[in-house]
């Protein structure tokens, strides 16, 4: 009997491949399991590299009818997204390129300038990388960014008692959202220098399937409240058959920061955060003890589990 | 009138993506061009990082019918021959595996596991990566080294007058070299370390497409000797209507290092590579001036431009 990729999904995929990889140690500090790993070139290295990579692939995080800058956009975006979760600045990276041999040389070149403009604007150099020819037109964006020895926020810091925070708005990403999200980097780098984030990811595959990642490497629970999630406006503008926090919790690709603060700096912190960002930054629940698991309550009091979220692979 | 990327061919597309990307400075010592980027963390720093990317696509690269750990080896040796290139050392790599939902998972690890196990033996420490749905099976390799501060072997430094010198032996990788090469990494640090080569690349679309490639880097004629070319065995051990030559010159995939020598030191660095490795190591030929073009001389006498090559999206 074998089993499928399809069978399995992406997570179980990645983490079946990834345990048999060396953990930290030597160079690693952190390896595989946070939004990226962090390396350290010498012992007395005054600062951390993280690196990470994303795959954007035509039918699967991008269509076809979609706007060549946009697309670019979407995939340097997305790896800048990783470097912002662990309060990295961005210094390099490297694009591999796939596409069919009849596809368009205008649509490609107008693709490239769209990943470019976006690395140029958050500041990380593309330095190079390859084309090759495939079905689907692809591009795999690797990403280098550097943080002071020893602060990258980590998804496996969080402790019971802290209040969980995120930043804009949740669900839409299919209305547009997921195409032109801007990675919150200065955020990052904000929430990390200042010490303020205990703990922090991005939001890709939605918050009701990577809170309850972020409470599994912390060892915590959580509890959310429906009323304080802050969701997109347009989830309201798209109406459907489902419910808007549905929406908010599980469309994905929210590229948005989850992190925490803790309990005793809250009013320091949202003061400070308003002094600073424009951006919505709501408090929607807090961490708790593991036991408790992660739950969302409803204002009448009612708790339900939180799961679900979009996973590769799997149908 | 649009231009597909058939038309165009993968260099020529290389070219255009790349040509609109920032040049050297900041942290970017050598940007696209090279075998690898050369990157500089701070202006103080004592090391360069090389960044590399390279894909590994089934139907383009490696064939479904071929043994999954033979196809992982072939993805990661590729970007270690890319730091070998530079002289440098592998220290990091992230892995971008995408797949049809179909795929076993049982050839999936066993793909990753043939990745990790040339990554383990090299010394370079897979981090991270992610995983996608596609349909094509493909490895992404992204790999980091390093080498002394402004160390770098470039293939833009070779001079009239120096000797060309080719490792191990051409052609022939369609009759398995492509799937089981040795990536020349402790070759290419020590023609670094000692000093030799003054210009270096690697074999990868063949000699007849990439020495050209370095001569016009390095502004820089050749001429080759054919009877000086190492052949591989396997290209007489699968005799066809070719010619041995061409496949010595053209069926690329050798993932042997190229490199230049200066003139004066040849007797004396023929005997240090006899004493340090059992590996051939063929002087091929010497630099002149660009005017001269890139010709190969029979033993006649007779001389011919050396032209070819693989070249992706061409047909």
């Amino acid at each position: 009997m074998t089993t499928t990729l399809a069978e399995l999904g992406e997570r179980a995929l990645v983490e079946r491949l990834t345990r048999r990889l060396p953990a930290a140690g030597g160079t690693v500090v952190v390896g595989p399991g946070d939004d990226c790993a962090i390396v350290r070139l010498a012992s007395d290295a005054v600062e951390d590299l993280v690196l990470t990579s994303d795959p954007v692939i035509e039918g699967v995080h991008v269509g076809p009818g979609d706007l060549p800058g946009a697309v670019g956009h979407k995939a340097v975006a997305r790896a800048l997204s990783d470097l912002a979760a662990m309060g990295a600045e961005p210094l390099w990276g490297l694009i591999d390129l796939v596409a069919p041999a009849a596809t368009a040389m205008e649509r490609v070149e107008a693709i490239y300038e769209g990943a470019q403009a976006t690395a140029a604007r958050y500041g990380l150099a593309i330095v190079g990388g390859d084309c090759a020819r495939g079905t689907l037109l692809e591009l795999h964006v690797f990403a280098v960014g550097r943080v002071p020895r020893g602060t990258a926020v980590l998804r496996s810091t969080a402790q019971a008692g802290e209040e969980i925070y995120v930043t804009g708005a949740l669900g839409g990403s299919l209305a547009g959202r997921h195409l032109n999200f801007s990675p919150r980097l200065k955020e990052g780098v904000w929430l990390r220098a200042q010490g303020w984030a205990t703990a922090m990811m991005d939001l890709s595959d939605g918050l009701g399937a990577d809170l309850p990642r972020l409470c599994v490497a912390s060892r915590v629970g959580a509890s959310l409240r429906t009323e304080a999630l802050p969701i997109a406006p347009e989830v309201f503008a798209h109406p459907d058959a489902r419910d808007p926090l549905a929406h908010a919790l599980h469309d994905g690709e929210d590229f948005e920061l989850l992190f925490s603060v803790a309990a005793e700096r809250r009013a320091a912190f949202e003061a400070a955060w308003r002094a600073t960002f424009g951006l919505a930054c709501s408090r929607i629940g807090s961490f708790t003890a593991a036991a408790a698991g992660v739950l969302i309550f409803s204002p009448d009091g009612t708790s339900a589990p939180l799961a679900g979220g979009y996973e590769h692979f799997k149908r």
